[in-house]
């Protein structure tokens, strides 16, 4: 299958790696920037551009992997004189039909992409949608030569799914995160010390679900140590907020 | 050394394991419950008792692993008559002067301990408190038996410490939570399709900050993912609530 990857952002990286690596072809990249679209070019060994006018005319799928924003504004110029190609982006959030194209899918890897880190791509669930029973059929083909999780799901409950992803994702990211400044700014205690208390958190998660796994003084409802918490963070109020939402959210979802 | 451990909930049952294996002696278990003195004392085999009266009048160390709301009135009772004894306590986030003995200390196990889960207790950062210095060697001393990472910290410090983990630990994994929901009650997804990206969202942070770490519509401020994530959670107002809170914090912290 020769395909053009639209992009070379850190979705685009990881998914035109495995691309190749699954025997599939790229045969072209295109990024506004020329420094990103060379790098990936270079490591797929295919050729690029910066001028969406350049773009090969006809490869057997291109997939948009390009920032939610200009999703339709690219596709709209991508279709142009190509109306009979197959065209997919990779948004978890963005209906199917933001394509102007007949032929016109999704095809979404759900998983958090830094350029730095490769990622095993065989693992990552990927979520499949498309107009056409043909083209769906190809597209889970190709999801299945790089991955072993492949589902089939409409617009509507993938929206969903990214919401959900968002919420463990980057929401529980930010929790980290948040933690990570308490530390750095009470003892100056670097964060390496959390990480063997996030390593078990998230390891729990194969073994209870998140309900039964909830420990802490919020799930007893430990109002004195609540209390004090709360007191603690009186200087930062945004952060004392998100304190009192989170607790009193895990405290109403008590088992 | 001869160790009472007083409790027998989930972080005593860790902690009396790991002591017991590093070929220190618990010799005494109280709990009000029978059934869990019995049960961890058979697995220590070690005797047990339901009453505070009958415990050892002279063991070397007295470990407190209660709930932090009964800390103050049980180590009372435990001090008097053994007013020249060792006496710890468990808690993150309590001072170590609730206990009322002129030895007294904190052994602080930052984990997040569940009965059915048996933790590598090696990789546990321990944070250790006395009021005598000798005391703190000894303390020093039973915690590299059990782990390969040891702290001091004072009481003060240790308070931001277990609040950063309640945000580490407790507040993510509600974020999972809330994710489990979503997947749920919109087309009835299992909650395993997001362990790849819960793992991952663990794992990237042996290499890169939180902050670094960061991905998704907050920290690109994509608002018009934001708003259509915000409408779908119109029907569960303290939902939506929690995204934008979680949301803003993210987008103010940006790199």
């Amino acid at each position: 299958m020769n395909i053009v990857l639209v992009g070379a952002g850190n979705l685009a990286t990881n998914l035109g790696k495995a691309i190749s690596r699954s025997g599939n072809q790229i045969v072209q990249i295109y990024s506004r920037t020329e420094a990103s679209a060379k790098a990936l070019a270079d490591m797929l060994g295919c050729t690029y551009t910066t001028s969406l006018d350049e773009l090969v005319k006809s490869a057997d799928l291109y997939i948009i992997a390009l920032k939610d924003s200009v999703l339709k504004e690219v596709s709209e110029l991508l279709v142009k004189g190509r109306e009979n190609n197959l065209f997919v982006h990779t948004a978890g959030s963005i209906d199917m039909d933001i394509i102007p194209a007949s032929r016109r899918g999704v095809f979404y890897p759900m998983q958090t992409f830094s350029k730095q880190r490769e990622v095993d791509f065989e693992k990552i669930p990927c979520f499949i949608e498309a107009a056409h029973d043909d083209d769906r059929d190809l597209l889970k083909s190709l999801a299945s030569d790089i991955s072993n999780s492949v589902y089939e799901l409409t617009s509507e409950n993938r929206k969903y799914l990214h919401l959900a992803a968002v919420f463990c994702c980057n929401f529980a990211n930010h929790c980290f995160r948040l933690g990570e400044k308490l530390l750095k700014e009470h003892g100056d205690i670097p964060f390496e010390v959390m990480l063997p208390l996030v390593d078990e958190t998230a390891r729990k998660l194969h073994e209870l679900t998140p309900q039964e796994a909830q420990t802490g003084p919020a799930v007893r409802w430990d109002e004195n140590v609540i209390s004090k918490q709360m007191q603690l963070l009186s200087d930062t109020p945004d952060l004392q907020h998100i304190y009192e939402l989170l607790s009193k959210s895990i405290h109403h979802d008590k088992l």
